[in-house]
């Protein structure tokens, strides 16, 4: 029997996770929820419906594994919590400091509820978490490494739109994680393992050489960084700057040994040409292994460890 | 309480588990285990003695977990069946494609017995086919990819090591790497994923022309591969060749998107000074899991998934 799967939220994640169910055989799109005019909402499965997102309550009979595709910053905290009472449910939490907290309120939820929930299945966390988990179970003497990109980072063109028309890549300096590599087991700061580029496209008007100085000093997003600022046209922006690559790599450096003569790298790394796409991926993954829980009569939350 | 490990067998991979108990404070050596006399083996740990290997089934109130360290092609069949039947234990059978036989033997004296028994805890099979297994479960539409080395295959030296005093290497073929991660999806021979190389000492009077020509068309072994022999002296390859390093590539490239519009590379390598010493961190980290599962109440055999 195919798994019915319910999308609550209809934006990259939304239609990543609609493209996903389509690559497994063992999956059906049950139902998309929207918070908008469902009338407005277009998706791509044509046998499936668009419902308001206050129906879903009432269709508990109709999907067996519910995944929220909000953000991370005021929608999760709230629905995952709430819809674990109805449905077993997927989210990608990705606020790692506050994942504690929100494993704690989805917890009680679902354990009341006798619902299966797991929270924070993407690649970081989720893919990575599980590699930094291995890493140091295998080697646990030694050091962990993080490098993010080449990749747009949502998060932080929010900050930058507030400038102009922008596309801003985090990328790793190659000589760092070449280092890393090698076993020299570095101590890096910030900036020595990122770079920042921005792709602006300037106002009628506007002052190239101030937005420049404004994005460089921009406090937490680019002050920590060597950034880069390219200024191009908005055609060149459509046409090189559409996409939302991302990726990184998670290394772990470690010895063994009696005297620790022996060097090792556990390197683990993703390029990916879609983000959000890549993220809905895992989480129909974790859609599957978290309805084979339900069924074995598990409840309460669940991360990917 | 700390874990009680038994090593069976005291060859490069036993002594790789002894040097991994002392970097793991929850476990501690119980005793080494040898089919040589006793008194003859002399191991590192001070504080642990040496059994003939028919008194280990005499032990079973001192071991919690016995790591079976003999290889895969004559020990492991008879020894972890055998030794399922009084201990928890954990072996890094490598021989893919005879698996599912040692699999069902193990289970069954494992099943009768009560007991926790893992197989084919190492980096391939082992990591490498976890990643193998993550890669498909995430990008069900895509190819995966395997690169070894560099570094020294032990099964294919024995070859050789007829031949005269050799080491040999196996190199991936950087561009049939990079082929892959670009997401080119190549179809890839055997010659194209690979290179060997060969230090070979002659032995006095011996025909350099000859023994190159033997090395290059030994069947199954270098015929198929493009293979480079070097002649050193005996004191270049005591300096230079000593070590056993490792390592090799497991790569997943897929597509996402309604149209397959996007594509996405996981990659997972492990670059290794001691091949058998990660190999024994592996042994380490699932004589844990074992235990744990023993303590559980878990019975039969299992693998890494």
């Amino acid at each position: 029997m195919t798994i019915r799967i319910g999308i609550m939220g209809y934006g990259n994640l939304g239609r990543g996770v609609e493209c996903a169910i389509k690559q497994n055989p063992d999956m059906e799109l049950a139902a998309v929820f929207t918070r908008r005019d469902p009338k407005n909402v277009r998706i791509l499965t044509e046998d499936a419906k668009v419902y308001h997102a206050d129906e879903a309550k009432h269709m508990t009979d109709k999907i067996d594994v519910l995944i929220l595709c909000g953000g991370s910053a005021t929608d999760l905290p709230v629905q995952t919590p709430e819809y674990a009472k109805y449905f077993t449910v997927v989210d990608s939490f990705d606020t790692h400091a506050r994942i504690p907290e929100h494993f704690a309120a989805v917890d009680a939820a679902a354990k009341e509820a006798g619902n299966v929930a797991v929270i924070s299945a993407g690649w970081d966390p989720g893919m990575f978490s599980l590699n930094r988990l291995y890493g140091n179970a295998l080697l646990p003497e030694g050091n962990d490494y993080t490098f993010w990109g080449k990749g747009v980072s949502q998060g932080h063109s929010d900050a930058i739109r507030r400038i102009a028309g922008v596309k801003k890549y985090t990328i790793p300096v190659e000589s760092a994680l070449e280092a890393v590599r090698n076993g020299e087991n570095p101590a890096l700061t910030t900036r020595q393992k990122h770079t920042r580029e921005c792709f602006v496209v300037l106002e009628e008007g506007a002052d190239a050489a101030k937005v420049e100085e404004e994005i460089k000093t921009m406090p937490n997003y680019f002050a920590d960084y060597d950034t880069t600022v390219h200024f191009i046209s908005e055609e060149e922006l459509k046409a090189n700057h559409s996409g939302i690559p991302h990726g990184g790599f998670v290394l772990r450096s470690g010895v063994t040994g009696w005297n620790k003569e022996n060097k090792h790298i556990i390197e683990f790394s993703l390029k990916l040409d879609s983000n959000p796409e890549f993220t809905s991926s895992v989480l129909i993954a974790y859609a599957r292994a978290a309805h084979r829980l339900a069924n074995e009569g598990a409840s309460g939350c669940k991360t990917v460890f």
